[in-house]
């Protein structure tokens, strides 16, 4: 599957036009460069006809290993990267990005409703769905779906065979493959809660990306799913949700997860397999967390997990020590 | 009231075609028994017509005084049992049970969408309802209820008299007495979150309980209540929920209480009368929190609670303690 | 603009008829008063045709200056009122100051449903709206604005310039500025949560104020945002809100906030500019929190936060001070 299964693509465009067009410094060597480029990617996806950004310290091992063309990025980053990708060196790494991206995919911005939604009885007459419940352009609903009331299908979203989805549900940019279950009310595939903050405004990063449920999995009742910005938001085969549970952009959950009611997961944050998480637990953005964690309720994890760790607490730590610590009170 | 007013029960069973089905072993006296079983229940309700099983040591005190025919349980628990109760050993408890429940009860595992819905409007034609609000099948809504736009009264819904149900409100499975106020996007009775892991996937446990809402009560914008699994969810008289808050499965709350927004409750805690709860508190399962408690807000309530404590913290620790201990932060 | 945009105001009532119908106490000399009383308003805003409420020592300074023309007070607190301020000396000061605001705006205390709906297709042909988006009494929108489908636009609300509603959002007692995005499932608006326990029961406090929304902010899926009680809550210019935020009445965030998700503030807290807060810290009720503050993920605040502090734990402390002490954890 492409990276981008959801959003247009609006290039080629040639790399001397992205670099007038946003005003970006290169050496004159670079300037001549006449060449066409396909998309904007992460370090890790891009290939040799893509352009990426490298922001962080903490990426430095991906940046040594790209493949793109181009790389945006500051000053103090340029030595981390291969001597044959161009360096955009630019003061907002993070603004620059996303201002490239949106000249590819202009949409990915903000979620502009859908208005070209028809009841989903006129177009799956064979299907299970209740009243009022709509689907919009680019949809594809698989055999024996149940899909409740008062839901909306809005776009670009695929269902495979024998979900059930329940009522007041919204979907859009979302991959659910097969035996899912995705309760009342929950939200899957918003943009994620992405912003620069520039000249004291928040400037509105795109999320170019779109949510993937594995099969055999659950999402909870008032849930939150939000989509990847340049990559997926994952959620692992035979994995269960509870409900007010809320998944930020670009984290991915391993297989066999159980996560309680009104756990938050921060983004980009990566979970291993057979993950259990207690009630109101909260992860950080950025971490990963190992198989077979055991995270108890109400903790708060700000660092890696290794596979195998029982963690509780705010910061979370190894729960004998929890238990230890807190034996008196 | 029966313990279960909603879901069909398909049995009685004969005991022999329940232990045949499900490949129980049992001691050669035993499997002769032609003897009917007309339902599966706990500990306590069960009576000499009636399966039920034990699985934690934590309810021995239940086990030894059960009046249930036979008892679905471990080895090393059978010696707490009556001696006229017949012991079905088994590997995997509450696996077994689920196995069991469901076959009593085959609708009671998955929340299957109910199409048999009208306008509440074509039904109740003296009551107050908006714009696409439906009913189902076996519900009854008392004189002077105001119901609002959007809400869905799927299925198995009695409403008492002077109710206030706002909009995109979705109830199954609930008893609700008089002057009851269920706010806008709240969800009511859906099944709870109980599954079982077995080779590495998550059985779903069946939910065949409901919840019931005194008078007086309130229930808050985008809060969502679970249903029983097999006994009641229920929320005493006067009790007020704020938004978003979380009440798992076989919870029962007390009369006069006040719970704050985003406060979460795990599965099977019982709480006494005028217990104030502050803003996203969590109480960890099975607990007993006593009459008049107070914890404040953001605790982590993870033992039980006796009457007339303040509490505060993560764990939540006497208030005074925290304090104290936090007084210089 | 006017205190209290939305709700109407039976008043004028004549003091006498107002201290007649509650039982009030009064010397002999204040009985004879036939002044006409206009409205009920908090210690700031009252004039000298109002009358306001003074119930907590903790507004001492306020109470000194005020212009009311009487007061409901405790005996303890008379002292710190102006000499020309009439006392009316009560046992509960909560409870009779709802019984009087109630008297002047009997439809503040419950939300009740309006049925008086219409699509919004039919009142604004020109807009872009969804399918079932509903529209009420004293609504007006602005030019550019795109809402969703079932979206329910009660009653008592101004929509600016350019703003996107998403759908399944419930608005009333709004009033949004230019450029505002509210996404999916947001509920803005609602009575907040206010009780005064009286003889076991919680009596319901009346809200009349409403919620302000400035320009270019966002508000995020399944968030909740609380109209004020007699004041507003607010939300300021360019302030982002993700998804699952709960704002509970009277709140006041300032502009160039960021908060994310699952984040809960209690009732009459005060946020100034350029506040960020991590996914689900909470902060208490009646705080003041600086410019410039940055409150970490899972923070616990629960007094107030002087400027340009960074803080985390439970309580919230220095971060300095919380990283230390948790280093080895």
């Amino acid at each position: 599957m492409s990276i981008n299964p959801f959003f247009e693509n609006n290039g080629p465009f040639k790399f001397s036009e992205i670099i007038k067009k946003n005003n970006f410094n290169l050496s004159t060597n670079d300037l001549s460069s006449n060449y066409e480029i396909n998309d904007f990617k992460n370090l890790s996806d891009a290939t040799d006809t893509d352009i990426t950004f490298f922001h962080s310290l903490k990426y430095k091992n991906l940046a040594k290993l790209t493949n793109a063309y181009a790389c945006i990025t500051k000053k103090e980053l340029i030595s981390y990267l291969p001597s044959k990708c161009i360096k955009i060196v630019v003061e907002n790494v993070l603004l620059s990005s996303a201002l490239v991206t949106e000249q590819f995919y202009p949409d990915s911005v903000v979620d502009d409703n859908n208005y070209d939604v028809k009841p989903i009885k006129e177009i799956y007459k064979n299907i299970k769905s209740g009243i009022n419940s709509l689907i919009g352009p680019n949809v594809i609903i698989g055999d024996n779906a149940k899909i409740g009331h008062n839901t909306l299908i809005e776009k670009n979203v695929k269902i495979g065979n024998n979900c059930f989805i329940g009522s007041n549900v919204i979907l859009r940019n979302v991959l659910i493959q097969d035996n899912v279950h995705i309760l009342d009310g929950a939200i899957v595939g918003k943009k994620g809660f992405g912003f620069i903050p520039k000249d004291l405004k928040n400037y509105r990063y795109p999320h170019i990306g779109y949510v993937l449920i594995k099969k055999n999995s659950e999402i909870g009742s008032c849930s939150t799913i939000d989509r990847g910005s340049l990559s997926v938001t994952s959620i692992g085969e035979n994995t269960f949700l509870d409900n007010q549970v809320h998944i930020a952009h670009n984290v991915k959950i391993g297989n066999n997860c159980i996560i309680a009611g009104q756990v938050g997961i921060a983004g980009s944050s990566i979970l291993g397999d057979n993950v259990r998480i207690g009630g109101q637990a909260g992860i950080s953005g950025h971490l990963k967390i190992g198989n077979n964690v055991q995270i108890g309720g109400g903790s708060g994890v700000i660092k890696n997990i290794p596979d195998n760790s029982k963690v509780m607490g705010y910061p979370a730590k190894d729960i004998k020590k929890f238990i230890k610590e807190n034996k008196n009170d």
